[in-house]
């Protein structure tokens, strides 16, 4: 008797299943999911349930008749994986795009000047639009951004619909948005205040870098951050100047200068770490920071390549960031993906360091892991947040498809991504952005740009 | 009276031209154009006229109105230069795309084994049209190809309409297309015969490498090639054991060795040349070689960085190449650009050298000079051939546009290409290849690579 209910109870079951199939608010169907979950599972014909901004499940394809939904995509083989996350970005700096190239000292003769002139509300908000355009289309779901007036971009990011670390920029000289030196901090605790609790945006303090921001301002804004319960995000080891000042004036390097202020937490987000040592790598493993490598910056300015091998293989939180347009010149993590394989195996003299499959888990849980935020984002995983692009597997350079990670890493490009959905909002599908004119924000842009030019080549 | 007389004459040849404007093929108007000529002539509002596969006349839109044509294509603000030049490469290798990357030894372990497996005038075929079909696509009009069974290469080339300079394979050793070692010289030597005259191809020899083609063998192909007034592309001073070998045998650089044999002539297309010396590079120039260089392979294979700065700057007639699609991996000249670009500032620590517009140099005009074919190719002048490709201003990394070269070089990609023009033949047009089926060509592709991939991952 026991054993008839039992087979009853699971008839039951089956037939309610059947019957009342759970409520989603997406299903995407018949994709190549490259989970990049602890065992990098491949799925390559799966479904993903997408309900609330989270992921449900996923599954093979099959799943998706236990689900229902209003709208469902039938990606057709094309290849779905996790947003990709630029750990580090200056994106209102697309109207400086391709300014002052090739030349030397470009962040006191053109940067700063440049910024100076012509950074306002405005040149901020269309600036960095234009930059969220540019990453949404790349599969680009969060970014780390640093600048001032950095609330403009706040209101970009809500505007087009991307998550963002949005870090308001601190330093020891008038800026843009503050007369007096280390007006950020102000701006910036206004700015936390305005945007904390918001479902895309995490606000933060930027203090510019070491050598832009005295010990006594650098302790404050750590006593501020800890306050507020929010992220720092800062330029570091990346200046060789830096390096060889901090040196005389405190004989650390700029990590252990760092260390000495208690600047090194979990809180910190460093960008770049050029010129770290291994005892230094060791010491941001132990302080739980993390990192963003920038290696198509890096090397454009002949700085150097950042030990990203070691910092990866010793289990630092480690990401890839593109820099600002003014630096990289695109804010395009796919194709950052090559060069970080490739100039590492230069670097290292070695075709075997930095397969393909450690660059992509850079590119997305390293990224998240950087923003101590691995819990919600960065892989393919039920309850994280549904930030998800999907690529055009019948590109040309993606056939044949052998091995998803070298594709991704030696042969996709940012235009392969055909649909971007960050936090289970369609942002992009089939390359046509969802929630913003791009024509006007590239009106604006020449706009703005065509003033810009006027000044620089009088 | 004669004055009057005149005047009728004058007035009489106004009325003609106004009534009778210079037929042409093919007119475009309203172009950026990016002429690459000597002086690097920039004309932001130009005209470009076509006829018999040459370009008769550029200039301001205006001058459109001299000519006449069964078309007209209004360019739009769009971006129109000469089409780039890929000074090696192995297309047909698209069908091993992605395999074996990321490990040591490739050469013997994975490529020359899954040669002799898979390489047969089907693959050649299929998988070098799938190679132009990307090439086309990302504004390469010519490419030096070596390989084996190169007249299907060459078939393929006739076939999409693409231009290539088209060598085939010579080694010590049995091939896919020749039973025994050195048989490829019997194999090019036909092949050469079947193709000269080829408005579109010039045959040539292509002796692998100085460690696979003995000193006797080398001058035998040397003779022939003499005999036959053809090209000679060659891998040379490309890996460590090359060096050494060649060093310890004859106490010669591997170009000293090569030229001791009679082989650094204007015939050669040297591949590579990692390890050249100063010395070597004055012998280079001297004997008026052409060099390919080929960024992203190089580094990618950890093996270095050539001295392209040095190259360049005295004068070598250098261009720019991918390699083969299992090396590099796409076939994407204009994403090499920011690889030459940046990885050259890197390996010279200095961000002033290989600045943007000599990129633009090496991919063009550097390209048709390391062809010897610089009067036919590589920049927008009247009489040379119509290779000429239209890119797409509205693209989102291509706004702002202050520098052209900037933006071209670290911002453009290869999916910003509109529109391929090949000897004045429109090949591709608004991204939609004209002369072949795409999808065709792809599904011999799939065919193809699930053959390769269940063998090899047995």
């Amino acid at each position: 008797m026991p054993n008839k209910l039992a087979l009853a109870a699971f008839l039951c079951a089956l037939t309610l299943h059947a019957a009342a199939p759970t409520p989603a608010d997406l299903i995407i169907t018949h994709a190549y999911l490259v989970t990049m979950n602890t065992s990098k599972e491949l799925i390559p014909d799966g479904a993903i349930i997408i309900k609330s901004g989270h992921i449900l499940a996923l599954g093979p394809s099959a799943l998706a008749a236990s689900y229902t939904a209003p709208r469902t995509i039938d990606a057709a083989g094309d290849i779905l994986m996790p947003g990709m996350i630029n750990t580090h970005t200056h994106a209102a700096m697309t109207v400086f795009r391709g300014l002052g190239d090739d030349v030397p000292d470009r962040l006191q003769r053109f940067i700063f000047p440049l910024e100076h002139k012509f950074v306002d509300r405005e040149v901020v908000y269309w600036g960095s639009l234009w930059g969220m355009i540019e990453m949404v289309q790349g599969g680009v779901t969060t970014m780390a951004d640093m600048y001032y007036f950095e609330d403009e971009v706040a209101r970009g990011a809500q505007k087009i619909g991307m998550r963002g670390i949005l870090g308001e920029t601190v330093l020891n000289a008038p800026a843009p948005d503050a007369k007096e030196p280390y007006g950020g901090i102000a701006y910036a605790a206004k700015f936390i205040q305005d945007f904390q609790n918001d479902p895309l945006i995490t606000p933060a303090f930027a203090p510019h870098a070491p050598y832009t921001v005295d010990a006594e301002h650098l302790k404050i804004i750590q006593h501020q951050a800890d306050t507020l319960n929010v992220p720092i995000l800062m330029h570091v080891a990346e200046m060789p100047y830096e390096v060889t000042d901090i040196r005389k004036q405190y004989d650390k390097t700029p990590i252990e200068y760092l260390d000495s202020l208690g600047l090194l937490t979990k809180r910190l987000l460093a960008a770049h770490c050029i010129f770290v040592t291994d005892s230094d790598i060791a010491l941001m493993k132990a302080r739980d920071i993390g990192v963003a490598h920038n290696m198509e910056s890096n090397i454009k300015s002949a700085k150097g390549v950042a030990p990203a091998v070691k910092m990866f293989n010793d289990r630092l939180r480690i990401g890839l960031g593109t820099d600002g347009p003014m630096s990289g010149n695109t804010l395009d993590i796919i194709n950052q993906l090559g060069y970080v394989a490739k100039v590492q195996k230069l670097a290292n003299k070695d075709r075997n360091v930095m397969p393909a499959i450690n660059v992509v888990e850079m590119a997305t849980m390293g990224g998240a892991r950087a923003l101590h935020m691995e819990d919600r984002l960065g892989s393919l995983e039920p309850n994280k947040l549904a930030d998800l692009v999907i690529l055009d597997h019948n590109a040309t350079t993606m056939t044949p498809l052998y091995d998803i990670y070298s594709t991704l890493v030696y042969a996709a490009t940012a235009q392969n991504v055909r649909t971007t959905i960050i936090q289970g909002r369609i942002v992009m599908e089939d390359r046509v952005i969802k929630t913003v004119d791009i024509a006007k924000v590239q009106n604006h842009m020449r706009e703005l740009s065509q003033k810009i030019s006027a000044t620089v080549t009088k």
